[in-house]
């Protein structure tokens, strides 16, 4: 069978020209429904309408959020049972199967590792390919209206995890997927462009020295979360020269 | 007047749904026209004339490409040029115009910097917004089927010039856009992902171990240019494990 991942950027609106196409000739659609919804599954519903297709929801499995000791061992487990969940779906369907992937499927998401999982499994024989979409980071760019890096210079992209060794090895500009509750200690002199539920109706954005806007930067979140029931983050981190 | 930077993707199949929207509502596009001509200003074209808005050629200033001594004085000497070119055209002609930028604004892209240094001159009064559009490196990772990192690791995201402080600060993992004819030397036992003329039909892919597929690389780079008359590639580096 045939398994397309689809990047549909941070809303509908985002949706190019040759994913449209694609999603038009697929038979279904798969994505997660988790139990504490995050909105994701709505836009993808919205997405699939546009379009024509049958949105199929997957029930998300179980997964130890408390930053566990062993976090690449947790994150495989949730992977295995994810993989499994998908693999029933698709098994019993087959034909052609979008996986609708939010911002890009090349930066920080799981369906590629879950399709390639699924083949390797072998119960269900799938040929996929991979269209992108546009990611949070562009959004971030485009609504601060910035370059994400200085001319000729380097971008570093890493998670909130890994933001202090980047800055212990000298990373001087520095894109964070999903800040969380981040203070950006040590970091207070930098300049900061942020960005929450970039894309949808809940959008918040801001913008300055870190230590003078993380106050502003806390009560946005808390208005995001208010506003959609769920708040995802991105911030690019420049040292201030 | 009012200026819109829309990104267009790698080609007419990555056009958005908004980006759609944006350009039917603008009076017209301007785009550089270089003497040598690298195939962009025919894709803009080609973009324009699917959603009905002429697009206005600006001619394309000298530049010193011989790597000068001081880098960023011949960029800026370069960029001042290009601005007032299309300075002229905007204050001639007023109204909403959109900025056609090839891949994303956010990523090794100067019209953000012309349409702020507009802003600067004052001669013409611009009010700009940026929509984002695919990358290279994000249709680089589609095509090979590829997340861009290691599971919850960094990508470093930089230019052939600056790959060896990249490798000598430890970066493990560094996506370059235009390698060139760079050699990659000291990488010979990476892993390469490497891409050429992406969305077009040039386009070129490699990938496998530097070493091993170094020779291939040039030779598809030259079908690439013998085919499209330019080449513009782009490239995951990976330290093998």
């Amino acid at each position: 069978m045939r398994v397309r991942i689809l990047g549909i950027g941070m809303g509908p609106q985002h949706v190019t020209g040759e994913v449209a196409d694609a999603l038009r000739g697929c038979d279904y659609a798969v994505a997660v429904r988790k139990r504490d919804d995050d909105g994701l599954f709505a836009l993808r519903q919205e997405v699939c309408d546009a379009y024509g297709v049958p949105l199929v929801a997957v029930p998300d499995p179980e997964r130890d959020r408390d930053d566990p000791a062993d976090y690449p061992a947790a994150v495989a487990d949730w992977h295995e049972a994810r993989v499994a969940a998908f693999e029933r779906v698709l098994g019993e369907r087959g034909g052609t199967a979008a996986f609708l992937v939010w911002g890009d499927p090349s930066l920080y998401d799981s369906t590629l590792r879950i399709v390639a999982r699924i083949a390797e499994r072998g119960n269900v024989d799938v040929d996929h390919d991979v269209l992108p979409g546009i990611s949070a980071p562009q959004l971030l760019a485009a609504r601060h209206r910035i370059v994400l890096h200085g001319v000729g210079r380097p971008v570093h992209v890493t998670t909130a995890r890994r933001l202090p060794e980047a800055v212990a090895a000298g990373q001087d500009n520095i894109l964070v997927m999903l800040t969380g509750r981040h203070g950006f200690e040590g970091l207070e002199d930098w300049s900061l462009w942020w960005g929450a539920n970039l894309g949808t109706d809940s959008e918040e954005l801001v913008s300055g020295r870190v230590a003078d806007v993380l106050p502003e930067v806390g009560a946005a979140r808390r208005r995001a979360r208010d506003k959609a029931g769920w708040v995802m983050d991105t911030a690019l981190l420049r040292r201030s020269e």
